[in-house]
């Protein structure tokens, strides 16, 4: 499948998730809570590893399996973890997402799009392996991380 | 890449961070612990995807994707967040891995190509969309998975 493709699927998973919530998962809300952290985790240790190698001995197979790991995460639906109620700690599911979250599903739509776009793109770059095009890319992914944290992350 | 040189790559990677633990990834303990759990969840929600698709209404693009991030889960180099000493809780990390788990590299090794293999394999048979070989490859896969948690996991 195209990257193009993927990010049309994707964006548009998460455009239907958003909007039916609970019901189209099928999960549990501390279910989706465990889930995402889940994903950003995975990506974090990824991020990691990218970081690492630009900052270290640079290993184009090792930074281009990590880029292609976060955009598989990018691209796998995270919009149906976000389910209204999943703002408060359920159990021992603890979250940081703050309820403004669901105040603002444009602006939500916005900086996931970007993400999304941000994560494929660099997966992308990775594939080509020229490390200062990677280093570049990598900012951008992380001003897009950055982006949802600051507004939807109690600090 | 083809499957085959993904598969051994990452069993490479594998086998080489077994050998030579935390210094290789530059993690504390305790990231492993957390990032390896991370990448289990995630795995986790994806393989609830796909037995939902497979026991309700079937959505071959949807077990497409899941299994296709499992896969990628399985190439992402997982040896590298079992270093000795993670298998004792650290600090708020708290772990089910029994020691049993450094004692036996061989079988260790063993267990973790097996899933490697299967979840490949789950991912180009997902792929193909046959719901039917999908859900024998699937079963295989949960026994990949199985085997490693009834050797090496706390009940």
């Amino acid at each position: 499948m195209s990257p193009q493709k993927t990010l049309t699927l994707a964006l548009a998973a998460l455009t239907f998730t958003l909007a039916s919530g609970a019901q189209a998962s099928g999960l549990k809300p501390e279910e989706m809570i465990k889930y995402r952290k889940a994903s950003y985790n995975f990506m974090a240790w990824n991020m990691g590893k990218i970081k690492a190698s630009l900052e270290g001995d640079f290993d184009k197979a090792a930074v281009a399996n990590a880029a292609g790991a976060i955009a598989t995460v990018a691209n796998s639906g995270m919009g149906a973890l976000y389910a209204p109620g999943t703002d408060k700690n359920i159990g021992s599911e603890k979250t940081r997402l703050k309820s403004e979250f669901f105040k603002e599903p444009e602006k939500v739509r916005e900086i996931a799009m970007n993400f999304n776009k941000q994560a494929n793109e660099l997966a992308k770059v990775a594939a080509g392996g020229d490390a200062i095009d990677i280093q570049t890319q990598f900012a951008k992914l992380g001003d897009a991380c950055k982006a949802c944290h600051e507004r939807y992350r109690v600090k």
